[in-house]
């Protein structure tokens, strides 16, 4: 534990986005990484969720076991429903029913547990595949909420959910994580990776990070498929 | 399934609360019961909720496993914090941080699986603890949340949050369920309940449950230890 620095809680998936917003976010606060799993299709996500919480040295990194795939209804959780390799229109199939929502409330209850005030998610609105709830407004509704649902808030320490990559282009977050020391090769962004943790090239996740490299102008560490 | 009643989702604890609102909700909604085994003292509650589910016939009941007991923080899930003899000034240790906002989002989760629009959860203002996720205010923040955060809601199936006991006292609450066919011998209130299922007599939760009958002037079933 850093006693000069505050505490937040990290929402880390192993992908991309979230850790781009640890090696930020550990810059100035006593980062606690909060991982879960959740029935999503690979383990692989979560073993580069440890690599990376040990690397960027956090303080606490807790995987939470919990019950979303039960409830079914998404392709990320759901082994009946297929990865589309297409982009679909609207939102798409790989949308898990209230998952920011469950994670970033979760999030609010460690960090009161933590006496933390700060949370962070990576969500993105910009090169973002259409979820509801990556969306700024959503964001701030969450805020709102978690502004009266706690003990902590209450007394008056006020709960603040940063989402630094919220305006940012896919490309954009790359260069801000090289230049905060990520390795993007052990992160995992496929929506349908294999068990030696290589990308399928095709999903929705593959084709935004790859363009986001191009665009970039930064070599793509990741393994693909196809 | 009633294919002329619209689908709701029903938090239903096993407590007074919660088997009250069930059973007023039922005349009008399909119900989907949704209980949660989430580190609490005594599984005992989670058996009250399932003869409750049972005897008014839902349409489903699901027990969701979740770690709520990990993050720590309360006397509810912390074996470490004893339950209160007396009332405590504030905001008491039984507090849960978050849990209600937990509970809450996997319901909005399954009611989108389901095509539910309707989330029916027995928070009280009045005869209450003091839990800051119990009041109105908490309560439309969430709601507003809500429709920003799933893709039901952003293609206009609004989803509504409903409250039936927020505004009674414990002896209306009660007065409702009895005329609603509530059998409270089988609910489940106390906070520190013994593995038979007797209510310790003198926890918060308790007391507000013996004033509530004295109050109703109903004969209160349950088994008190003292």
């Amino acid at each position: 534990m850093n006693e000069s620095k505050p505490k937040a809680v990290i929402l880390l998936s192993g992908g991309l986005d979230s850790v781009t917003v640890l090696a930020t976010a550990r810059k100035k606060y006593d980062c606690y990484a909060l991982s879960f799993s959740y029935g999503q299709r690979h383990s692989i996500e979560l073993e580069a969720a440890k690599k990376i919480a040990k690397q960027f040295e956090v303080t606490e990194h807790r995987i939470l076991k919990i019950d979303l795939g039960q409830l079914g209804g998404s392709a990320l959780t759901d082994m009946d429903i297929d990865v589309p390799e297409t982009q679909e229109e609207g939102i798409p199939v790989t949308y898990v029913p209230a998952r920011n929502t469950i994670f970033l409330s979760y999030a609010l209850a460690w960090a009161e547990v933590l006496e933390a005030q700060d949370i962070f998610i990576g969500v993105n609105a910009v090169d973002y595949s259409g979820y509801p709830d990556c969306r700024p407004e959503y964001i701030d509704a969450f805020s709102k909420m978690a502004n009266l649902a706690t003990k902590s808030a209450i007394e008056g320490h006020i709960i603040s959910i940063h989402t630094p990559l919220i305006n940012l282009s896919k490309a954009e977050i790359i260069r801000m994580g090289i230049e905060n020391g990520v390795d993007y090769a052990l992160t995992i962004s496929c929506y349908a990776a294999n068990e030696q943790g290589e990308a399928c090239g095709v999903c929705d996740s593959c084709r935004l990070r790859k363009t986001g490299f191009d665009d970039a102008g930064v070599a793509d560490p990741t393994k693909y498929t196809k």
